[in-house]
């Protein structure tokens, strides 16, 4: 029995149609065990099973995803539903189109539901009408940016949501989104259990920044930084053209800096890298923007990247929350713009500062094939787990293999940079950028 | 003699080092007459003469742009030298390249200079050092956007800039910038006609928003449109990934919407396109907010082109000059963002507005193949008309045709859309945009 | 009354839904007199009339593209058919949708057909049943390479198309193709004039060589020859990652290498150009291989663009024709590759070559944004003409303005490089290939 | 003392200019200790120590890739040499750069040199003068594809190779290439330690087929499999604008067909995925030509991509070895492009094949920003591991971890695709290939 499972679920009375066996070495693919879980046990020395110094030991268990022998729904009786929440990322069309390629020609459901705008589809009181999602509905989606069923921010009342799965007789329904999202799907889940219902929440993470805990990729990551890279390219232009020139860009990554300093490290050409997880201070000889003007001195250009969530503690007051319960962050790019315009200004020099904010330009383009594949092997674990009869759980992406996480496992956690990893030594090396930027450290 | 000939030139002294001949039929290309020019006429019927109806007789006449059989400037004795100037525009390195090629392997000029900082370069007190340009530092730029020898706005005093001209030996200039710049070179060539120097100024427009008159193509506005529709298709995935989503992006062309009207023709995804030569209104029945609402009613997402320079009207104050004296722009991107949430918001429609400025991600990337063809072919006959000995004049491109032009000709003047053009009407089929939004018409 | 009108056509009973006028000036978009002719003299001395020397007196008269007032066909009544023919190239389903949408939402005709997979669609011995092209069928193919009608080659029986579209009740039929298609197209206006019927035949050329003669662009040619650069790109990088590395490139052109030309004038990389138009030999002192080896004693890689109809003199025996009727050309990429690997071994030169044959990875490719502009301008124009009454006609474009030209006046004839013009001699600059690579010459 | 250790390799007296320390959570990033290794234990239960099935328990430990505290070669007196080897791969040129730039500005080693065209350029009777490899020389390098110091294929002598080290006095090279490049940097190493000398020979692997065993990502593959989808689409694009259009794409793999695999499940669009890991037959019902017949009845288009190294069983005879000792390949494309033309019109099936071959379109181009941020990654830990004196070894991906292997690891092995595993019957569930196509089975 799986900790996944939907609670007195019963036997498992159907075989699967997926035409896998259980036997090892007849050129045919297995069936995933349902009792399978990988065990990872990492440490620095052969043998070693006590924690004697940090980051020498670390264990992990997770059930492994995987297409299982006995699954719980009947596929001619079952109808599936999908939802999308939050904003838009690279891949949310592959992860749809995938999950209906599967139910429909490999597990043989017909029903199969496209939840409109987010939760506000599960809320009647929005009027938005599911759509039906036969595969010649989404044939073509996967060369699309966005979501063709629509976004909202913001989660909806869960007994509402539960009623409506009722109503629309939604056995299974994948909820794609943000950790916002898929404490909406928990609380769901909770609701459905509590209501005794045979009903499966089962979400895919989803984060353009990355910053999901434990797993260690999300879809739409890579072209996210891919697309960044373009933009910062664009700033180091610029920079170059001019006398002074400050190219500076504002890349998506609330907590997490992860676009930030991967798209540093694929390209060369940024000199600071601001994220979130390490402060920086911009006077003072340590500061931003005393080590600017050296740089310029130096070679005439410079090149910043800023994640949205850099710099927040230069701004006094709160600025509320959004619909989806984050908060709104202050504007760090044009704050950044004026400061160093100003600085650069009181220094007398000449200087020209140029700021692209790509953002929505990142995010609603297309996959790369990278991700399109990435996109599309998570949906298809996420349809198993949900055929299996699994609920209140999400697919992930761990050392190389699928796993099934609970649903409550990622919220109020963020995966970001740890400044003493190989990663932002790196961001450093490639940027000439100090380790500190803070006057009394 | 030519309208273009260095005042006293007396007689061309060199024979070209092309390899050209002046029999026609030999499979070998012909010098072009320096007398030659093309004259056009079109009429609307073939035979009439007088102007019976507007549009109707158009005359023209330009001298012929080409390599001459005779040259003025001595080839091992000459150092030419390249400036740019004002913003950036795609296909800046392609003619910097260009002409370097041309100059030194063709005409075998070996002193060649490349200004830096644009006008700045040629006034002392900025300090710029001229770059050498040999073939090698050119022979990867074309990759590149931006321009490698750096730009600035705004011209410097003629007289500085002759004085720096004599200073540093260069007997031709090539100016590769927009109309102010060519401004600025038609006063330098007067100065040295006026100094009784036989140096020469030649220009090589650039605009990337297409507006310079008689000029029927700039080099870098196929560029800057075609990656505007990238950013467009962004606010198209944006806008229908949301209830009521309005996807709203401006675009280039302060005084002529080429750029906005191009994309949207490319497209077939946009629903308005506002440029500054069609005056609208905001409010009212026939204003833009209540054919946004009716759209949204009808489909739920909407996308809107604004060119930077349509819809000043609504501002009250000026916003003053920047260096290269155009008037400041207020910034109708904002405003509109704002306008159409508060609209939308009273009227208690939900909805999301999406703003996308792209401009430094167009202006700044390198140009594609057709343009780079463009550029170069530009390039070279602007070297053909400095090495004969022409100044004062530019080059362009007419009825598929390189022509020279007086520096003079583009001043003070703006090719713009005209609302009754096939163009116009083209944009208004392909987006369903009414005729006028003006309420009084 | 105009050369292209059906045969007896009677007045034009219809306004045009299009909502123009006659008056200049009021900011509303003028029909197009139906008289209007575009004349165009050009001449290389203001007020010359004589063609005194070779090049200098041009003069054409064309009647002008554009809306008519009066349109002849009923939007009521009226079926229109689309059918795409021959080889593939970018800018076809632009061409279609644009054909769809102009009918659909400007003229109303809401029955339009495509008929399928060529002119083998009007032949009922193919079976192949015409789609429905309503609006929403062609929404999203704009992004999409090829034609979602499907093509052939070769024309069918004149009668049995003529029959087949009184079957099917078209009254317009636009014929999408090359010579070949074009061709077909005016056997088949001939029959239905001879019938005695009122149908029109209205031509869309496509050509990706862009050899149609007086046509200065045809749709689908700069994306050919901006996605020829990329293959041209590798065949550099490979080429100069090896020890005398030879990368070989073949593009298409049948009789005219304008593919080949304006790539490697948009690239500065290649060393030899080889073309239908110019003749070149292999052997001797000027021929191919002895002037490759120079090269690569030089600089040690070279590279070389062949469009695939030059050099077929090196082959003795005619290989038959294709479907279309086009002589089937040899393959001088492998002849190529053959004799130069054979050449250098003779002479104990260590190389490498590698040759690339793009073809069909550019030809069904999405158009870019120009060639997506250019074909539904070019498609708007042509429903313009077929909804007033004209036949046999097709539409082209000739110094910045569409035009019509008969169908027959593009039979037999080809545009090819002339090896006098400036852009053969740009492209002998560009890549230092010499005048002539023939011994005796 | 690690297992990689130069023999007698005595004290690392050296401190790493790098700024890292050893304490861990002071915000700075540390030293990885040289004894740590990577001990990953992965069951499919929780304790389970034993093999009771297959895949159930696997064991692995690699020693930790990362920067040392103390280093073996002094940076002001080493002299570093980079070789590239064998075919081209996206991402050469980032390797170099960053090993570079690793080892100028951040060891502060000044000498360094490019060795020209693989091996040969360190066999003197080729004349290959190396290059000196200082930042300015590989600044711009990153975006463009191929190897600036040239590749060959093949190893020369050792002996000649370990002289020629000596006498340029090269401390460290990189070599960077195949399984064939690392057998001969193996020995080399071993010639070294055989001469007493404290040379240390790095492998950087490469094979754009990603079949290097244990190593789960190779840099260029990513870019590899990203660009195979472009020509897998233009052959969809063909097939579908065809009646009974097929097609067929070959991509790289000579015995894996992870290229293959991944480009048709990032794309949907692939009805067969041929691999040298899973045989096929032509011929029967259940051969290909029988399951294509059928496909193409029903859909009347199809999409095969054949990866290099399948069906090389069909041809009788070998065909001999390349210089780098890798069997020379049938061409399979053009075999299966004859034999479905063969069989189709054998059974009278109207039709058109087109094949395409984009190989050198794909190994050419440059990296996409994963791979290049993955390739300079890779390159750092090279360059550590260099300096602290490591030799015969290589560095690779492994679980998410850098690691170090010994060169003679992946020697005589391959990855390939296991047919029994989830990504092939993902391939199978993504195309509707039907597990077999063997007619006994």
């Amino acid at each position: 029995m799986s900790l996944f499972d939907i609670p007195n679920l019963g036997i498992r009375a159907y075989d699967s149609p997926l035409p896998l066996n259980t036997v090892y070495g007849d050129q045919v693919c297995n069936f995933t065990p349902d009792t399978q879980h990988m065990h990872f046990s990492i440490c620095d020395q052969p043998g070693r099973k006590e924690n004697t110094s940090e980051y020498a030991y670390e264990e992990y268990t997770f059930e492994t995803a995987g297409p299982r022998k006995k699954i719980f729904f009947d596929p001619t009786k079952t109808t599936c539903a999908i939802v999308t929440c939050g904003g838009l990322s690279p891949g949310l069309n592959n992860v749809i189109q995938a999950i209906v390629f599967e139910l429909y020609y490999h597990y043989r459901v017909k029903s199969i539901l496209g939840i409109r705008y987010g939760y506000e589809g599960l809320n009647p009181k929005f009027g938005h009408v599911p759509m039906e999602l036969k595969p010649e509905a989404v044939r073509n989606i996967a060369e699309m940016g966005g979501t063709i069923l629509g976004s909202s921010r913001g989660n909806q009342a869960v007994t509402i949501m539960a009623d409506e799965m009722e109503r629309l007789g939604i056995d299974i329904l994948f909820t794609i989104g943000g950790d916002g999202t898929q404490r909406g799907a928990y609380e769901l889940a909770e609701e459905l259990k509590k209501r005794g219902q045979k009903r499966a929440v089962v979400g895919i993470p989803k984060t353009i920044d990355n910053d999901i805990v434990i797993i260690e990729k999300s879809f739409g990551f890579e072209t996210a930084f891919s697309k960044a890279c373009e933009a910062i390219q664009c700033a180091h232009t610029e920079a170059v053209s001019a006398w002074n020139g400050v190219g500076l860009v504002k890349v998506m990554g609330r907590h997490s800096g992860y676009i930030a300093a991967h798209a540093a490290l694929a390209l060369n050409e940024v000199n600071f890298v601001l994220v979130p997880e390490v402060k920086f201070e911009l006077d003072g000889e340590k500061g931003l923007l005393n080590l600017l003007r050296k740089r310029l001195e130096l070679r005439h250009h410079a090149v910043i990247i800023v994640a949205e969530g850099a710099g927040q503690d230069f701004f006094a007051a709160d600025s509320g929350s959004d619909a989806s319960g984050n908060v709104k962050l202050h504007d760090i790019g044009t704050f950044l713009t004026k400061k160093i315009g100003e600085y650069l200004k009181s220094i007398s020099m000449d200087h020209t500062v140029k700021y692209i904010d790509p953002s929505y330009m990142i995010r609603s383009i297309p996959a790369i094939p990278s991700d399109a594949l990435f996109s599309s092997q998570l949906a298809r674990h996420a349809v198993h787990a949900g055929m299996t009869g699994k609920t209140a759980m999400l697919v992930g992406w761990f050392k190389n293999t699928f796993i099934h996480l609970p649903l409550c496992a990622i919220a109020n956690q963020r995966k970001t940079i740890d400044p003493e990893s190989h990663l932002w030594f790196s961001v450093l090396e490639a940027t000439g950028q100090p380790m500190n930027m803070i006057n009394t450290i």
